[in-house]
């Protein structure tokens, strides 16, 4: 039976940000699946991904479309929704909902673009635990979120580490590396380069279709892995037996990137892109000393796959090292996978066996830390 | 004492291409070193790769400049200028002294722009074979090169299998994976986004500068390794103590990856980018039946670093196994770096020991074959 999803709206009247400056009259897109139990004590908050959105699981009640992550959410799969409450909602800075640069400014009556203020990783994670507090929740039973998702889940650890009592971070990192920073340094500047961004002023006339297209490209190619890759296109040809000795599409490969370039035009703002890299670029748990203090009573699932090259392993190892150093509860699975970057969103079947199991430890022991409901 | 390098230049009435066209007055840039001995046997020609020139070696006679690979030819390096002749020349569609598609069009009298024949890494090779043949030389000692300049290499043992002594292809493959395509096809659809490349016509205008830059950004991070990017920017600000919550350089990383992109609009054409980088996505020896014939007398030094994600180590595997597979003479070198693809241009110490022993024991035995002058 498919579940069919309403997305919700919550609004904050302020909201005050890392930088100093402060939103006001914020909007958050928002799911919920299953049931929130009578103790609030079964309530999990899923993290989405850089171009992700608040539609983790179910078809969409207006899209048809299912949920991004409807592999691993719902009845009977790793985030069992028979047992579990779960919310997904968009970040702060998005475009698919929630309050960000393409949004009206209040004071101006157009939309914000570049004089949307610089939001970080722990501002996306604040407004998530006012939406958190108004959803009645004094305890969330995990956090949990792959690649940018994962940045998030461990902000929960630095912000509010007795608000949870599990943290998942999967295929992410406690920081950019340079490496890191400098696709995204590339994604920002194709997008800046487009005369049709106009200095991000493009709301009334056409988007920079161009830019964003490429730094779409980009970023797929540093989602999969060399490996499947290969595996999914190869050298084969597109459309014709030969080389066409001209600048049209020769192989398979240029073609789907073309197309994922194209079509991410239409579904998502360039001027978020800016905004969400710099704050993925920002984000330093390493040198933030409220990270994962001793003191917590927070549990950790730490996953990585082992062909992602965008998020290695190593990162994940260095999270893991970290949270060891300061005797927490971590548990650490590096998944055996071809499919790189993307495993967290392809590769189900393992781990929905580590978080099942995970979920059903944390859910069963009593809290450490009692709810502040 | 500085060896001061004048580059030259020879002339060509036609060229038949791969594709069935023909070029005419083609004219090739070149550059010699040492001196060619009076049996003609100690010619070495060295391939460049992608964005490289004639200028390999000695301080450029107009430039000034040290050439893109002094650490490895010269007396007493790598490549002795005591005792071998070395020569380099800009590969054909270029845009360093070789006709490419900012060259004049004898029959139109315009620049060739996108109207230049699609070239393919055979047909540079045919090029410098009448170089060769023009200089006077029957065989050549050895052929080497890294990147692109390796596929040459390895072209020449299946144009000219007959012609060389020894093939050094260095940092290289066979034939171009399907991310090796990606990321060359994101660099032309970055170049050809550009309003400003305008069809390829250009030449009387201003060149496509922010696609060109994005296009070498995208490809200075693939040159480097993870680790060498985090041993030389790491997350080092840039004159600033803190982040600026802007979009404005931060990190230093940022400020090289764009002071690279604009430097190079200065001395490249973005069109011999696109015709280039297609050349290399054509390139496909294991497909290509006449390559490295068991018949052959050519021996091989087929060297890879173990940091290079660009061009992996595995490739030249492929290419080593390809080699031993039809029983010829193949040393194999992984050598253990962690400056990336870049490490053939700046990791000079180990490539130097190798090359030199396996060039003096080419050198000294008798060529298997007459070399027919």
């Amino acid at each position: 039976m498919e579940m069919i999803v309403q997305t919700q709206t919550a609004r904050f009247e302020t909201v005050a940000l890392e930088s100093g400056a402060v939103l006001s009259s914020v909007e958050v897109a928002y799911e919920t699946y299953g049931e929130l139990n009578g103790a609030r004590s079964n309530a999990i908050l899923i993290l989405h991904a850089f171009s992700g959105d608040a539609h983790a699981a179910g078809v969409g009640a207006e899209s048809g479309k299912p949920g991004w992550w409807d592999s691993m959410v719902g009845p009977g799969k790793a985030f069992d929704t028979e047992s579990y409450f779960v919310i997904c909602s968009n970040v702060l800075g998005g475009c698919q909902g929630t309050t960000g640069p393409q949004s009206m400014n209040p004071q101006t009556g157009a939309p914000y673009a570049m004089t949307f203020p610089v939001i970080t990783i722990a501002d996306m994670v604040r407004v998530q635990k006012m939406l958190i507090d108004a959803l009645g929740i004094g305890q969330l039973l995990a956090v949990a979120g792959g690649s940018m998702g994962g940045m998030q889940a461990l902000q929960w650890a630095a912000s509010y580490p007795e608000m949870t009592r599990a943290v998942i971070p999967i295929a992410t990192t406690a920081r950019h590396s340079a490496q890191q920073i400098a696709f995204n340094e590339v994604a920002r500047q194709s997008i800046m380069a487009d005369p049709d961004w106009n200095g991000g002023d493009y709301y009334s006339g056409k988007p920079p279709a161009r830019g964003l297209a490429i730094a779409r490209m980009v970023g797929h190619i540093t989602y999969m892995s060399d490996e499947s890759m290969r595996e999914k296109f190869g050298r084969r040809l597109r459309e014709k037996k030969k080389f066409g000795f001209d600048f049209s599409v020769d192989f398979e490969v240029e073609s789907y990137l073309r197309y994922r370039g194209s079509q991410f035009v239409g579904r998502f703002d360039a001027n978020s892109y800016l905004y969400i890299t710099k704050a993925e670029d920002y984000f330093d748990l390493l040198s933030t000393p409220s990270f994962a203090p001793e003191t917590a009573s927070v549990r950790f699932l730490v996953i990585s796959f082992t062909s992602d090259w965008l998020y290695p392993s190593y990162q994940s190892q260095e999270i893991v090292r970290v949270l060891r150093r300061r005797n927490l509860e971590v548990a650490y699975c590096d998944l055996q996978s071809n499919y790189g970057h993307d495993a967290f969103l392809v590769d189900v079947a393992e781990q929905t066996d580590v978080m099942r199991g995970f979920l059903t430890s944390t859910y069963k022991e009593k809290p450490a830390v009692a709810a502040r409901v």
